[in-house]
């Protein structure tokens, strides 16, 4: 997948923390701006400055919404967790962008959140017919509600009982004046870190990536049914539940995740290298060179080269300069080939039958353009290979695509898709080739990854979304 | 290279224009996009709407100038030119954005400039004794008095004897009422291509994906020492000198120009991956893998790997969101690892001695930098290979190092580069092996390249900067 | 009182509400501007579209949160209420910037509020330990909590308990899909008046000025303790409570309102003139000429010269670009005189007696630089005469002065004040005076006007402060 | 006049210049914001440091052209100069700003300009002729020219003979690095005045209100012809002519100049004051109040008041929040009567007969609206009294009248005027009562003033202007 428009797949949020920094909101903005690819709708960012808690957010990425030096200073602080945003178009309302901050007359209280509740909309209305009011369109603020609503004694105590209230994909990274905590779903489906910074600030992050940009070192992934507490005392592993069985989102390893990344131990780039060299023994084909998608297929374009011989050549360049913009080619010029983002090096592909490697395929669209472009530029065969199985079923657990009949490959057999996209052959990666590419290894189905959108087997019950998502199999095709 | 910092080259311009498209002025936008990689600092467009010009221009991207419809809008017109362009810090002023825009009683001309006049100061003083007022720092308004001045009968003739006083490197585009002209100096230092869109409009731009982003068909390079002339009757190829001798600037198959382009014929990608495979027959080296430097370098460490048969790992992972910032980590914060930019993918290179490809070493700062990255990431060895010859002598053709002071490759031997940058060993391409693997095969001194940043060997008198060159060469080392 | 800096009083409010319009959020666009004095700290629209509401709120001027069309088409709908709004510097954040939109699974409410509550931290208190959870730090959402908790059947009755319970001074419009309310506290402190457009739709507004601008005819104030319900059949006023008595903002015709509202009867600009013309009677003085403070104090100046005889001078020059800039002089430059927004008229001071006619003095910092800019300018004597009694007593209805402290005359003696405003004399209006030329004629206290800012006769108990106020008048002097 | 709309006159410019000040771009930033009156279109400052020209500039108010403190910090130095600017809508570009900074290889110069040329057409011809190159619109260039053309041995004797050699209305501040020059010239036509800081910095500006705002006191006012020399020894008046006759343009005491201002020695409050007491005497009415159309008509309203013994009343308000905005009310609004910036305050002028003071009628577009607004509030009648004599000619020599076509008077007779208007009365000030009024004293036809707007009486030859005047006179009625 390329091109970021209405074609692509949308990771919904990265988190991040740090507790005893006494830069810890400066920390935090180059962690999140480590995370970036994970939402680019909106950030903020909430301090703890001795027991005080502020905070900033915004529309926009990272450095849209920290423009200025002051914006960091008044977020002063040894304590601070962020979070970036990706929101569907027409809510996107500065409401709606977190960390949310809390303010009671004896607490505050900072919550980020990445991931999908299943049960939010019936925590919603029963919380609402309580007399609850809520702010923003997202399921984020429901856990502060449970826990104001809970009857234990501490804080603590307060927030377990409400991460057993909710289901579904979540991490979670709370901040106190007392404390930070971060905590994982029973199944672990989104992927949440620890680590240490040199002068023994503990950090917490979505990916791995944003410890390296922030000088942390690896100490260990938050496990599913985690409650992870840290405060000046150094942190403490909790657990607010031992019903737990590991599903991690395989969509990560494909396309989410920062190749630099490491998920429970396993490297992105070095997952995605070996998903291409297993499609290049499960689906080889006789052809001249191969060619990634930039970015996300380079990894796995490079292990189809090389498990197959063929040589890896830089045949479709994207433009780095590819800023939003208003103006756009008009519908006559675009028929007149006008184009922006990517490009295709006429003189690498002319002549020449290339397999072109992508990591999935979710409408079509893109693949059909891109597959067209390297027609024009005179290549002589193209040959598509997909380093992922077809994604044929919804996901409830923080990515968004929650609609079957949105997938071409729910709809339409691969034959049919190839037709559609125009290509000279076109095959997937096979289930179990993903899983064993990946190879967690964990004591769990899939070795321990969710594969619901290839299969439909969702680790968990689908609660609110279970009407919804029978009307959406019985109306599909395939 | 890589980072925009202080240490990178900068090109100083891109140039585009177009005549007889009902919509000039937006396809000259896509087209600077296109060339947005040679300049970031100023954008402009100037449109030829029934003999009336208009223009507009602003500091920033393309997009940045031009950021709402209105604004193109006002463009109207049939032909239009556009400019992007680099400046050095402290002169960014608007008044320096091109293309320029001159109003006189009896016509108005647009004026956009590529390259570096070599008798600019001289010119410039003669024509202010003279009376003449200068409005801005560049030299690009030079050729307007000289056009003024010339007491011949036609504008193309006045052209033509202002083309013949100004020396140095050039490629200028021109637009009155009448006419686009596109002239390129007698070395042909800068490239300069033509094409065609489907529905016969004529397209002149710096690099050949400028052509292919507007779905213009090329026709040919604008060869040393040609005005070419293009109105409602087509274009027509001028000469206002025989005196050529091919001297293209070697930096743009080495760095600048987009791997998707095409210069004299050779593409820039399929050069940089001679130049890497040329360099791993030259400089072989046993280690466990091949590591490009991005963006730059990716095609030459990939030509490098499939020659040495070396496996070509993504080891360097560049964060695709560096947008400009005023929030920068305190040096504490730097000391301590923080970074943004460029990150090395520790799962991919611990415990592995690595080849890491760069396309060359300007000051050495970022080369030093990114082997520590790589040390730190637990990189066994670290083997720096350059795909081009050591960088020692200013360039005064239109690339912005004109200091020799500043080239560590002026003032160093190769073994003190390699101490400076803390490599385990270190090898640069040879100046044979770049001149082979470029092959351009033109009947002049090195196949037609320009080589004098590696040894000095000018292809022109160096007028106004003699004194400066001869002062630079006294003082550096080596 | 000029100079919008520390020294002023600040209005907490304007409120704008209106049904049965095809541009409902456009009418509600110049609605506000029109109540632009009210607040400019930030301003927002919620609009009905067919029972679906939507908002835009932004912090800043009108214009500057409604820049584009684009931003108002968003808002379509034949009913729509805004909010201008007024924040103390650190808090301004737009999560209180109104109107405020609630979303629930059942309804959507939009929430617009002009004034302070006495009971706001106790009722908040009380929601917080039953779970309710608060988004902003103003007493809005307090009101919606009520409704929400309420266990009356339909909104209307729900909202009447919740009118109950809130205590102080409220000027409330809200929305729903089905209805628009107005409600104003049992005091009637803050304005509130309704009107009809020509082609039928209610309009309510903080001042009739508002209705002017929209070219809504005038119907009638809303009164004490009136609900206002507004739907598709018309308007109904109904009583929340009949306990009441006409307490209305003194400081709304001395300094808030604009000169061309009326309030319950009484044109704003006129009662100025007669407090000014009977400040002439109470103290005279043998003078050259008469200075009104521009430009709240010009109409009492001309009630004041009209009464004396003496000229009315316009001695005062007020810039009338007087942008918020963050270019300030210098503490230097300040002694040298250098100084921006109000200006002395030389010519016409220079030798003269003044009489220097002003609508109230806060701080006292303000007046003494006017005198001294008065006599820098070669005033012989500077009279101030004060349109209002001495200010001693703060505010608790939604006028932003709530410490004694800050008040110059609770805590100095008239003659004290003259000296440290460097006056030749000083006097102000007495309350019988203000009383007689505002003439409201009501049949309560003070013919219906609140005077608590002037001799503590609050009409309504403190709760809430009523602590904090008797500390304030233990530790002041007078 | 009031509405700053298609249908008022405009200033051309103001000028600003300090020598010997450590915070010289400072203070010339707090003149120009007390000059933003005469233009509000663009704005820049050019600053001398040790001899080294540094430049801002750019479109919009002063503190939109410089919003940091890091823009005042570039400009570092002893000296500086400053302008704001009007501009026709469409030639609104950057390179028009003002001071020009002129860079050549033996000096730098800045220019600032107010006023018009009669010659410029003619001179521009000629120097382009030559080779000369402008670069922008302006007619201020000109001048740069003709000094670099000059053959005299020093900067002042070239600039006197350039100041020669242009003709019309101008008052030039130019800086070098060793001087500041200010040029007023023959007829006076601008005002132009000189002062010094406490701490003995040299002041010049457009208006006495500038020096104010700086902390300058008085010094004298530039007179026609003379060239005055500020350097670090102090001022020195020359003369670059003799042959003057002061003409001073009554329209800034009519209209442009700010109140606070005095023009050869006449204080502009109390000339309008004087004007309005005299049309008090020349067109009495029969009344009940007498209201000023804000703010440019207050001072002539209270004249007429205070001599025709009516009273004064505050019958209009103006908006004080009028920003620039693209949310307009539609024509469907606009003809149920939404409106903006002006309201008449029904309370006072319901059922009354009101003398409608206002300074000058251009096109009565405003005139007729505001007459409409007070009918619609309940005027009884609507006596309309000008306080200038009919508007019949273009001014040459600065101001943005140049079509006779556009003024109502140089079409229609006052009776007629009043028709379309639809004032019960209309009476203009009469040609001797102005001069009367403003009392210059001057030994000069009409005490000194420029009347030619009136009755054509231009005190030059027009130049380039002269066959489109004749034309103009010719194709209108009157």
């Amino acid at each position: 997948m390329t091109f970021s428009d209405e074609s692509s797949l949308n990771e919904e949020c990265g988190v991040f923390g740090i507790w005893g920094h006494r830069e810890a909101a400066r920390l935090t903005y180059f962690g999140l701006r480590a995370l970036q690819h994970r939402g680019q709708e909106g950030a903020g960012i909430v301090a703890n400055n001795h027991g005080v808690l502020k905070g900033h957010r915004g529309l926009g990425l990272v450095s849209q919404v920290f423009k200025q030096e002051a914006q960091l200073e008044r977020l002063r602080g040894e304590a601070a967790i962020g979070h970036v945003r990706y929101a569907t178009a027409g809510t996107s309302s500065v409401d709606n962008v977190q960390p949310l901050l809390f303010r009671f007359a004896d607490e505050s209280v900072g919550l980020a959140h990445n991931g999908n509740l299943t049960n939010a909309y019936s925590l919603r209305k029963k919380l609402e017919s309580q007399g609850g009011i809520f702010h923003s369109d997202s399921d984020t603020e429901i856990l502060m509600h449970l826990i104001r609503r809970s009857h234990r004694d501490t804080f603590e105590e307060q927030l377990k009982e409400a991460l057993n209230t909710v289901h579904g994909g979540f991490a979670y990274i709370l901040l106190t004046k007392d404390a930070m905590y971060a905590a994982l779903d029973p199944n672990g489906f989104r992927p949440l870190a620890m680590g240490k910074t040199a002068s023994g600030a503990i950090v917490i992050a979505s990916e791995t990536c944003a410890l390296d940009t922030v000088g942390a070192e690896f100490i260990r992934d938050i496990k599913p049914g985690e409650l992870v507490v840290v405060n000046d005392d150094g942190y403490r592993v909790e657990h607010f539940t031992w019903d737990t069985q590991p599903a991690i989102c395989s969509m990560e390893f494909i396309y989410f995740a920062r190749p630099d990344s490491n998920i429970a131990g396993v490297n992105v780039h070095a997952a995605r290298k070996s998903m291409g060299a297993r499609l290049a023994e499960e689906a080889p084909v006789d052809a001249d060179m191969v060619i990634g998608v930039p970015n996300s297929s380079i990894s796995a374009a490079s292990g189809y080269a090389e498990a197959s011989g063929l040589p890896n050549e830089l045949g479709l360049v994207k433009n780095q300069y590819v800023a939003r913009t208003f103006i756009q080619p008009t519908q006559e010029l675009r028929e007149q080939g006008v184009r922006m983002k990517l490009s295709p090096v006429r003189g690498v592909i002319a002549g020449k039958r290339v397999v072109m490697v992508d990591d999935s395929i979710v409408r079509g669209t893109t693949c059909r353009r891109i597959v067209s472009l390297l027609k024009e530029a005179g290549a002589a065969e193209v040959h598509v290979r997909i380093a992922s199985p077809p994604l044929k079923y919804p996901c409830f657990y923080g990515i968004d695509i929650q609609k079957r009949e949105e997938l071409i490959a729910g709809n339409h057999t691969v034959d049919e898709i190839r037709q559609i996209i125009g290509a000279d052959s076109l095959e997937y990666l096979s289930e179990e080739g993903l899983v064993d590419a990946i190879g967690l290894g964990l004591d769990a189905p899939y070795q321990g990854l969710c594969m619901a959108y290839f299969n439909g087997d969702y680790p968990t019950p689908l609660y609110d979304y279970e009407e919804e998502y029978r009307k959406s199999l019985a109306n599909s095709a395939v």
